[in-house]
């Protein structure tokens, strides 16, 4: 068996490039460990930047989401017992973010990679990476082998791509943070119509949604903590004593769906690439999520690479997949400082540390009182231009 | 002896302080323990501010500041092999920053003060507040005592006036920095019209000047650094090391006048007042040099202060005295944030955080080519309006 591309991982990185390389004539054969049903009812990321909304619907997999993803044209910074508006409107004319569930760009992704003819195997066991420093590499899995000209490594930052990688090949930069994140899902309507993001000496608490009637919340919890430490009326008193500090909001409450816990990290490895493995999205770095920058690193990494691609079968030039890393490192490590910026400016740390707790509000009170400083919260959050739309 | 307000130190607070007041025809008494040739020869801040300037030049003692201070429109980062210029004359019209030493302000204040039959004593011993939770506050020095309606703590850091202040009525917030800067005054003309602060491996170093003639070095150096650790020769080689890293760039070297360590701290006092008692500049807040925040703070707390004084001493009231700290805190939270931000922005921490190293570039990279965020640099730089012409 034979394809141009294999892509390991058929999450939105791995699905994404399967149907780009596909609009250019490109084959390619994505392999998943997980079910279809798992990855298109997987809840992760729910905020696309402008960028990713034009890549989506400027390729043809983008009608539900216009139609079902809700434009959101500012955040609310809430602190000191007051809400501020970041006006994106404002701040960045034109640019926008997008409320649509990662789960949907799967789900919308693997309808279009099928209705296409597309090669996506699901629950596919044992895939192993093989010669990824040779011109000629394949991939084995459930007994099968898979020969290919390139391998595009898209299975985040637990799967297989990254350790294949030999020992010492890659330099990886990290920081651990104080607290996790308690994801919650629950069934009612959001009691904003934006992104609440609060600073609350109790931890941080984001009110976000998913749907007209699903709400999404996040809390900043101990780095152990357990979801069953979590009953149903703890997460809506946490809420409740975290969002409920402007006169005249009343968290809304209904049922829950979901709660998990999610880990807090920062890690990039470098180069992107080995050989013919090309790592895209959280298989190469990983952001935490204040920024909600994850699923849209993936996205700007799979455009780069596309384009790499696109030259390489075209006319065996590997100029643009030589520079695929570095090209991608630079938005990568933007993201990467935005996302600890808004981390470290939202949460709390250490009770002791009373000095840090004047700067932090300081800052809050800078990014919401200066034009400026708003600014560049709102030209991150939306999303800088892509490196060749500058 | 009886004034309205005794002025404990001869610094810039305390002289702008007496001569402010002597302006709304308020007078005062200002006891500086060190000789006038001390404090008239005592290299300290360099850097005004646009506010700083219109202060001085208003209040009449701006003559020689304005025929021999050098106005800057901008500043060089200068860091991986290249120089990026922030052009304040861009991003902040109208305002700039005008390099003029602490000491020849200071020169220029006592000047005035002396032409005016103000009385301020110099070389004044065993300086003590008494009485300063009451109406009839005085202070004792020399075997003397001086009666006032107010005392004004303008004697920095160390002096007597914040220890004067009984425990637990002061909340204290500090920060230490893990180096201090070693400030080298030169013969030497600056090799750079403009202000380069530069970012590199081997530690910060910062070209700055006095005069056309004097220049003025800051070098990154461990914390209990010595000056006898710093002979001309090494001190010459670091500053190029450190600063010719750009291709045409050499630095120019001269006769060393002065060599001396300053400790980096972060330090505010909470409330800026006790009964009597009103503390300003170092003596309830210090910032590390780095944004060049210390001299111009003092400043802004001077103005607050006259404001609050002459309306006490027109009809008694204590409406804008009891506002006093809490107006000057707003500023100085502000400038304690944007000096901790280029601090960290630009000196060297621990080694191994490779993490922490990519983001301080990563940030001087978004820094150096997104307008909003070059504009937030600015905007500090040059000094954020004050209060009252929001």
């Amino acid at each position: 068996m034979h394809t141009q591309v294999a892509i390991i991982g058929a999450g939105p990185a791995g699905l994404l490039l399967s149907h780009l390389l596909h609009l250019r004539g490109i084959g390619s054969v994505v392999l998943e460990r997980r079910s279809r049903a798992y990855v298109e009812q997987r809840v992760r990321a729910g905020v696309l930047e402008q960028g990713t909304v034009d890549t989506l619907v400027e390729s043809g997999v983008g009608e539900r989401l216009l139609r079902e993803g809700l434009p959101h044209r500012g955040i609310e910074l809430r602190y000191g017992g007051a809400g501020h508006r970041i006006p994106f409107e404002k701040l960045v004319p034109g640019r926008t973010i997008t409320v649509y569930g990662q789960q949907e760009v799967v789900k919308d992704l693997i309808a279009a990679r099928l209705a296409a003819g597309g090669d996506v195997r699901f629950e596919v066991d044992d895939v192993a990476l093989h010669d990824i420093a040779t011109d000629r590499p394949y991939v084995t899995f459930g007994g099968l082998r898979l020969d290919c000209d390139v391998i595009a490594g898209c299975d985040g930052f637990h799967g297989v791509s990254r350790p294949s990688i030999p020992a010492g090949a890659l330099t990886e930069f990290h920081r651990d943070y104080p607290f996790a994140w308690l994801g919650i899902l629950a069934r009612v309507r959001p009691s904003s119509e934006e992104l609440i993001y609060a600073r609350n000496e109790r931890g941080f608490a984001l009110h976000s949604m998913r749907t007209p009637q699903i709400s999404r919340f996040y809390l900043q919890v101990p780095p152990d903590d357990d979801v069953a430490a979590w009953p149903d009326e703890r997460v809506w008193a946490e809420l409740k004593a975290r969002l409920e500090t402007v006169p005249g909001f009343t968290l809304a409450t209904g049922e829950i769906l979901e709660k998990s816990v999610t880990p807090m990290r920062s890690f990039v490895a470098e180069p992107m690439r080995h050989g013919r493995l090309f790592l895209a999205g959280d298989a190469a770095h990983i952001v935490p999520p204040t920024g909600a920058k994850g699923l849209n690193l993936a996205v700007a990494d799979v455009r780069v690479l596309t384009r790499a691609l696109a030259r390489f079968f075209a006319d065996g030039s590997t100029a643009l997949l030589d520079g695929y890393s570095d090209a991608c490192l630079q938005r990568v490590w933007r993201a990467q400082h935005f996302s600890w910026w808004m981390t470290t400016l939202l949460h709390t740390f250490e009770s002791d540390d009373a000095y840090g707790g004047r700067l932090q509000t300081s800052y809050l009170d800078y990014v919401t009182s200066s034009e400026a400083a708003a600014t560049t919260l709102a030209e991150n959050y939306v999303g800088l231009p892509y490196e060749e739309e500058r």
